[in-house]
């Protein structure tokens, strides 16, 4: 009999119900040493929490993550919440002895980000694992990606182009969220979308990016506040408020081998609806993938013959693929929830070896000291700037990389 | 509270765990009328079928499905056996009062297909629901492009081209399975296959296909016998058997409006791994859909100005758009299973308000008409043939409308 | 100094624009053993030939034709009138000595067709040169697709799938033009088109189709009749006239292999501009080519390892491919008429060469037998036919093929 | 009787066959004012050059330019040579009265280009017309997109992407000619493809670039000499040497609206042949256009129903669309060359008319500074650099800008 391991997640919003189905579905498609059991989900309203509990499948409710994270009956803390409380609950599930998963981004800030990525290396040492939710790493295409790049398919790297493309800002009377307010959203497209970017490109390269240099904007600066946010009911008034974060990121970064990757991340590429791109050239091959055809991997082979080379469109649907085998017959489609049933089944199966989960915390923290770097170099005319803190040592080492 | 719909589910090979995944996955992100409860999964082995509960999360597990059809704690029956035993089971889960749900083909002779289809239409005069499971019409896009042509987006309808195309047959070595054998598949990949591309044409234009004109072909007519099959073990032998179904069926189809819709269903279109296609041409607009890209509608308006006409793709993943809503937001992708979900919404809420539910068994036998008369024109030099069962009176219609 | 081969074009319209560019354009980018010499265009419209010729740059322009064909300094003569009037000027060409281009349909009806090809028999005796114009062979795409199918890249050749897709008469309301007149036009989309997805079909495979089984359709059956066609001048009445000829052709052959080969031509595909498309699958792989799509096609390789398999996009354009190291560099495009440069290259080395001009005058007698025997098909119910002319013998064939 | 426009052709390599192309074949499809006259084509070896004015059908060659340039039997004077001297002759030939078109870059240095810049306005006001050859802005489709821009329908630009990527540097080995030589070539990706991008983007959205950040990158650094460079004969030896061009520009612009594009021009995108794309994202619509399918241009129409937008897939091919009625029907390609062809005709048309040519020379001048803006931001760091030579007036305004 399979030992169970009960999970409190701690978060009802849009991300709860893709972890909700994760949890759900995982098991009953990979074999999984461990039984995933939808213990707990806690939520601030208590009737809305019991509500969501009933739709996703949670055994229990509860609104006080406090008393969850330290009850001896649950294994594992996932967390969904908004990113200015990973830092708090996290650093606390994990003192509590709990297994954690943070939904991305891992925190608003670098600093909550290191704290957490600290907490996560002591916690390692008790055997405790901890995850950071980037799923699109855990597409079949591209898992499968990686490991070509891995296998040296593609030569040395030379050059990286990765973009996340949405247009849901294109309205300019689209109203003031919270999303669009610096203080409560942290950042705008670069770390909601730009981080899956980021955290692609060092994935699939295996490479970390070093130093950075571009820009951030905010296309339309102001926008109908909300009537509720402006003391009023029922619908938008005329008032106008200022947007506080950027809606479009542009950036370049330089790899720990030395090849350049360049950056976009933008709510306003209009009829661009989730177009998460990756292409990676490289000295015998190339890859790419486009999100918005999730299943679908473009492989170039410049070693074929040069009259029978070309992008080949591989459907990433056969048993060999990354995950595939436990699915569907070769041609019949993935969606985008299938990512967190890959999350459980790799977590679950890092908790029961014993073994590192990834991307780690720390993996986490560096996506964010990546995107904080593209901010300074933002305010700084766009100069190159490490991505390590120390603004001065990161321009030095610029400026005598630019002159060997 | 929501009352509970007891389901059995007969049967326990690859389409019951996609049924499987239906049932416990459309409560999660629909609110149903009724909560569908998985009770009891039935198949032949105790073993095995007690395994695949565990794994799919039924609550039980039977041998003998002629005692659970009567269980009074039973609502719903879905079969999902192979084609042969459809017309025993459906026929009799009526005749117990309960509500059918019956993978397609509906059945592997028109003789099983419209016993079940009188006992359906029987059995509703007592508000028993009945239903076939062509998913493929459940898609957000199958279900738009139906919507935009019943709205007269297309104008009159002048074309159709349908086709099914896969490729796992292209290993002229890989072994004789039972799916190659007539007496236990009943058809090759006319009835596994083209039954789709006919439903998908029918469905989506709202006409059924009158008289047909065909050739049913084997490409590669013997292959090796399985061992366990020759009484060996452990591998193939030497011996060779014969294919005695089709694996490729090319045939036109004449549609009630008069118009020709063409059709070709091939397990030998190498490179084509599950390319359900369809492309409908009319006087205002056209349509194409590809299920290998099935997050995707591809509409041309010839009302546009003629500079900016051209096939535009859309991603129905918009909220207006059918099902959409319930899952993820603008530009995340559905996969295969998720038509099985709709399916199960949608029997759930015929069952709950006590309407028809499609498609019915009619529409499932009409399918299987149509497939039978292509069958018949095989045979027949290519000749045109009635869908109509009488040849001679079809042949004279055929004849007359030729003459008209 | 390269010798002249001095040439007179028989026809002004459409085709001539194109055939002239041939001419012109060829000698600048290829060496020819030959320099073709664009001396006489022939016309009915004494004013309007003069300005044609020297719009496209004929030394010289004329009306008769025989007068013409029998000029000393004549070598070659390039037929490019309506399809009534090919048998009779090829004919008298060729006896006059002179080397014969005509541009496809060979003629308006296969006994035409075949005085024709023994005309072009008995004169290739004499060291004549003859050539039907089916121009889209010589694309490099499509030269390229033939060299890997004969250098056994597919394997053997399973199936086919060849359709040429318009859609300029989904107007109903277009008027009766010449076009759709059976006495004038000969035949309707089928000659028109299908010609070329036939003649395609058996340059890439090397195979002839020898049965048919097919229908021909009319889907707009009256249109306006032209006022000049009716006595009144100035615009369309309210006259409507009969079409004559097919809009519509669907039919499957038979190739001398056993593969099965289905072709459509249409004007109705709304949308589809000018899709000449086909695709070749095969046991080892699969080629898929587009001619809205020109420089590129699609190449499925299935000796590669399954995880890496898909159609790839191979750009037509390095210079190792065919005719493109005459032209520009990697990734620059070629268009329409490069393929009657080609053309003219291809027919100036026969000649030069004394080698037989390909496609033949035979090919293009097979190709109106093909044709001929898809509207015996359609006269006849759809029964499969016999490009031999012999009806009973090719069904007695056909029986025997389908016992066999 | 059209007066002739007698021309001169400094140049004789790949461009200057381009060029002749356009000249030899415009007037065969255009009713043009002027009739072009093909009269001496210039270059340095008497020999090849006579050759090559035979093969291109040019009336005389010649070898010293400066005396053609004064003959007066010669109106246009049209430079295909090497960048370094694009100066030197074009503006001479301004000087002796004669039109001029000069192939880009127009000139290799921004004093250059301003200098040309200059002659050419001076002559201007005697009438004398000039061009420099950014031909990608003529096709059909780049040329109707401007059309769709400048009539409202992307409503306010948002946002450009604009690239050109190439791959014919891939190979490390590849022999370090001339063109990787910045005392010769002047300039690496940047100024052969990064120069069309950006010329692209100003002709499209009718806005200039103002500032810049950005890098210039030499992936291969070292390259294998060229025997005959290093005083050997017969093939390459084991001598290294530098690469001194760029081989990747990446870089961000600022339009005069505010907007920003983002530009990549990289010969190492491996796979990707001749991809000048361009995306413009607006407020009501966006386009996007890649060269290697020229003949199609997508439009994102966002005034559509929400669930009917989709990117069109447009065939710029229709005899409504810009230079398309002069050639084939609907659905029949043009090619590469085609934009040389309607160079000719729009110069002829300006020089008979006695109106502006454009692109002009003052716009090639403005490209140059927008490259050479691109060099400083790259050698300072990646700071945002002002196109404008001040470069401390640049940056006092990007600061200005960047605290409004």
């Amino acid at each position: 009999m399979t030992q169970p391991l009960r999970i409190a997640m701690i978060g009802a919003g849009f991300m709860g119900a893709a972890h909700s189905q994760g949890w759900r579905v995982a098991p009953r498609f990979f074999d999984l040493p461990l039984a995933p059991e939808m213990s707990v989900l806690v939520g601030r309203d208590i009737a809305r929490t019991r509500a969501a509990a009933d739709t996703w499948g949670w055994l229990e409710s509860a609104t006080d993550w406090r008393e969850v994270i330290h009850r001896s009956d649950i294994d594992v803390v996932d967390i969904v919440t908004p990113g200015d409380s990973h830092a708090e609950i996290a650093i606390a599930a994990l003192a509590a002895g709990k297994h954690v998963i943070c939904e991305k981004p891992l925190a608003n800030t670098v600093d909550e980000a290191r704290r957490m990525a600290e907490a996560a290396a002591a916690a390692s040492a008790s055997g405790i694992r901890s995850m950071v939710g980037f799923t699109y790493r855990r597409l079949p295409a591209t898992t499968f990606a990686r490991d070509l790049v891995a296998a040296g398919r593609l030569g040395d790297i030379r050059q990286v182009r990765a973009e996340y493309l949405q247009d849901w800002l294109s309205d300019a009377e689209a109203p003031l969220t919270w999303r669009l307010q610096k203080d409560r959203a942290g950042s705008g497209a670069l770390g909601d979308i730009g981080a899956h970017a980021v955290d692609l490109t060092e994935f699939m390269t295996g490479q970390r990016v070093t130093r950075v240099a571009g820009i951030l904007e905010t296309i339309v600066a102001e926008r109908p506040v909300l009537a509720s946010s402006s003391g009023l009911s029922g619908s938008a008034g005329t008032e106008r408020g200022s947007v506080t974060v950027d809606d479009l990121a542009l950036f370049t970064g330089r790899l720990e081998s030395g090849a350049l990757a360049s950056f976009e991340a933008s709510r306003f590429r209009l009829g661009r609806k989730n177009a998460l791109r990756i292409e990676i050239a490289g000295s015998l091959g190339s890859l790419s993938f486009d999100l918005e055809s999730p299943n679908e991997l473009q492989f170039y082979d410049a070693t074929a013959p040069s009259t029978e080379q070309g992008f080949r469109r591989i459907l990433v649907t056969e048993p060999e693929h990354p995950y595939v085998a436990a699915w569907w017959p070769t041609g019949h489609m993935l969606g985008y929830e299938h990512g967190f049933s890959h999350q459980a089944k790799d977590f679950v199966e890092a908790v029961a070896a014993g073994t590192a989960a990834t991307p780690s915390f720390a993996d986490g923290l560096h996506v964010q000291e990546v995107l904080d770097a593209v901010a300074r170099s933002s305010e700084s005319e766009g100069v190159w700037t490490g991505v390590d803190a120390d603004l001065a040592a990161a321009r030095a080492a610029d400026r005598a990389f630019a002159a060997s």
